[in-house]
């Protein structure tokens, strides 16, 4: 049922990889800068807002932990059956860090939750790197 | 009493922000490959020498969330009070890939706990980045 695991025998040999795989997983991170002062520190918005990304992307959620800091601040995370996705705020600098790591066959649901967010904080400024590993 | 949030005023302007705080946050991106195939599937182990790394790094685990997925797959995740710190398994292709992010004035923190996993996995391949976010 989750997509992540294929039934493959463990313990052959490294020759018998398919070159593809010298990477396993996509990991999205994502940057907000100049995030808007009302919506930063709206900890049930931001919630929403990754929650409603992740639905959208078809992603499974598997578990959630959410941390309130005091006297501000988030931390969101998520275990997916493709990964994991996190989300930290830093109110007191404007600032959002996401990240979305999923297997490379799991890569547009990844693109799909990706674009929910930029439509989420158009008026945000947002740096994307993407790393294959 | 958690280290990642100091009490600073939100909503000033950007010019008031220190040059420093361009990054908020240091990300640690460990790749291991060629794992030992006795480690790679032994979950308690791996959970073990997690909860070790992060003990001997005197990282503040808030929460924590554990995933053995079929027929084989490890997920961890960790809500730390200085951000999070996950581990997921491949084993088909004998891969581990280990996050921790942390705010920079606890980068020493992340130090000792990635000082004290590469001797876990002293005979593993293991390739580090680091992005300051």
């Amino acid at each position: 049922m989750y997509g992540r695991r294929k039934a493959k025998p463990i313990g052959f040999s490294n020759r018998d990889i398919p070159r593809r795989l010298v990477s396993v997983g996509v990991h999205y991170i994502v940057d907000l800068d100049n995030v808007d002062n009302d919506l930063i520190v709206d900890n049930d918005k931001l919630t929403e807002i990754c929650n409603n990304s992740l639905e959208k992307g078809e992603a499974t959620i598997l578990d959630k932990m959410i941390h309130h800091f005091e006297p501000h601040g988030l931390t969101l995370l998520y275990l997916l059956s493709e990964s994991h996705f996190s989300m930290h705020t830093w109110p007191e600098h404007q600032k959002i860090r996401i990240d979305f790591f999923t297997c490379e066959q799991n890569e547009s649901k990844c693109i799909s939750v990706i674009d929910h967010l930029k439509s989420e904080f158009e008026s945000t400024s947002m740096k994307i790197n993407i790393l294959r590993r």
